[in-house]
């Protein structure tokens, strides 16, 4: 199997996505393209011993930076790292693209270029959050922004079949995020695709409320694009803002220093639940083709997971079973 | 100035409502109103010493549970301590009501007896979310889905004449909450709200995306009620759920054990700075008169601080602020 990865994407391109695409080429036996600029690609390189793993390099002179406007930048740069690893995907060359580059733009040249699954009019970023019992999967995480009730649709089918694929549960439970447990309750959307939800053959089991995301009641959690990346944020931004405050206190504090060895153990265990390197990456989900899209602040370690979330999504054709699943869910187009 | 209290709302009622009542009494020096099953109240008061106070009790001889339909029941119950308490404040035998029972049920009782401010068709729920600087007012927080953008263009209105009044802001920065900080993201409300506060008097200070919500660069964050509740409740259960991992974590080590004696006045600090009830419920804003909803779990300090608030709103007159600032506004209705 062959993976592109899209060497200049990412706070910390090309070094640490380099470094990673290595060790996933290693740990995984994978082949891996890195996709970029090739002096600067053959320079990080030099620095490691990859004699025995397979590693080619597909040269792009164009890189789209993190601030850039995807749809316009795409446009303008046709031979940029992102554009041309999507390519090689499209071609068959590899199987799957990996990028932490800018992330509109990631998802914009996969709809260009692997043009969405038939049937499907919205392809969705699933996104893992972790929760008290594991974690869950989120999506749409801001792909989309006013969605119908059809597409929520298809991001419960599209969830429930990565998670059954990738995380092995059967039958994963779906809920509807909504502000209230009751089937009345919601907004326009939330209520209609509450009637599409229950008539389906997804394991749905009904509203779960703001307060329920972490609880770790459901597997797979849908709701427009707009909603779910405001959820991804603001938990990113609170999390960070606890143990920024339990910082700024225990600073404040001779006893609570001495108390901070005592914890250290603890404080390691959350943060690897938190963190999102260790979940590798959020597939967009919805296109033919497999896509991985990886924090922009990914350093070697997320790299390495994308690239092992990209091979297991290869491997069990999470992407033919969503094109089947479509088909059978059988909701006539409007 | 007398409060209505609803003594008959929350999971503490009518205890810990009563007690909440009989403290805020005495330190603010207030007439308070108790609003339900007359033996009730009297058997709580009976365990207090309140001969000094100003207490009184106006009889309602029906309660709105917490789970009941609030709409509806308020039809079926015209007698519940909610709709009694609300209504003495439309008849102007009490300057505010406050209530911790059924949140939809308080909304919407205020809504057909104080009815709106006039020029406004959505009053909304401000609550108070902790940021890492202080703290920040969020609406709407769940009384209103499906929000046009002259909505959210009152409630940054409200928000920023509640915050000038009560916490002393003078023009207080406002923020709308979007999925990119760029002018040109979002959703079709959020870009057409966009243009809105930029065109309007407001210190408009642009988008925010949900990682900056505790980031406290802004004073009022406005967002439609769908959101809005989904983060105050997403909020609530994601840092339950950290400070639920950290204890089982220190339980399942004997060092970690020790490590928590040190850091108790950390923890005591940040569970301080994360309580609603030290914020005191959450107003709602745009009708004709003073409503305070507070958390259905309030005990007597989260009842006291919500009666404080109650009392602050009065004062400041916050309500014909709201009226005046809707006229100066000058937005055409549609």
């Amino acid at each position: 199997m062959k993976i592109a990865v899209d060497a200049m994407g990412g706070d910390y391109a090309p070094e640490e996505i380099v470094k990673g695409a290595l060790q996933a080429a290693s740990e995984f036996n994978l082949e891996i393209v890195l996709v970029g600029d090739q002096e600067k690609i053959e320079k990080e390189l030099a620095k490691h011993n990859y004699q025995n793993l397979s590693i080619s390099i597909a040269p792009a002179s164009q890189v789209i930076e993190m601030g850039e406007h995807p749809a316009t930048t795409l446009r303008r740069k046709p031979d940029s790292s992102i554009m041309v690893a999507t390519d090689l995907v499209k071609k068959g060359e590899a199987q799957a693209v990996v990028s932490a580059g800018n992330t509109g733009a990631a998802m914009a040249a996969a709809k260009l270029r692997l043009r969405s699954i038939s049937g499907l009019e919205r392809p969705a970023i699933a996104t893992v959050l972790p929760s008290e019992k594991e974690r869950c999967l989120l999506l749409d995480a801001g792909a989309n922004v006013d969605c119908k009730p059809k597409h929520l649709l298809h991001f419960a089918l599209m969830g429930s079949i990565y998670v059954e694929k990738i995380w092995g549960i059967k039958q994963p439970k779906v809920g509807l995020l909504n502000i209230g447990e009751e089937e009345t309750k919601g907004n326009e959307l939330s209520l209609a695709t509450y009637e599409l939800l229950k008539q389906s053959n997804l394991n749905f089991v009904g509203n779960i409320e703001g307060r329920d995301i972490t609880k770790g009641q459901v597997d797979v959690i849908v709701c427009d694009g707009f909603v779910g990346n405001v959820v991804l944020k603001f938990g990113e931004g609170l999390s960070g803002s606890i143990f920024h405050l339990i910082k700024e206190e225990i600073k404040n504090s001779f006893i609570a220093k001495l108390g901070v060895i005592f914890l250290n153990s603890v404080f390691a265990v959350l943060k690897k639940k938190m963190d999102y390197s260790e979940y590798g990456g959020a597939p967009l989900l919805g296109v033919n083709g497999v896509s991985i899209i990886s924090h922009g602040s990914s350093k070697k370690k997320a790299i390495k997971n994308a690239i092992r979330v990209a091979k297991e999504v290869v491997e069990t054709k999470v992407v033919d079973n969503i094109s089947q699943g479509i088909v059978k869910l059988g909701v006539e187009e409007e």
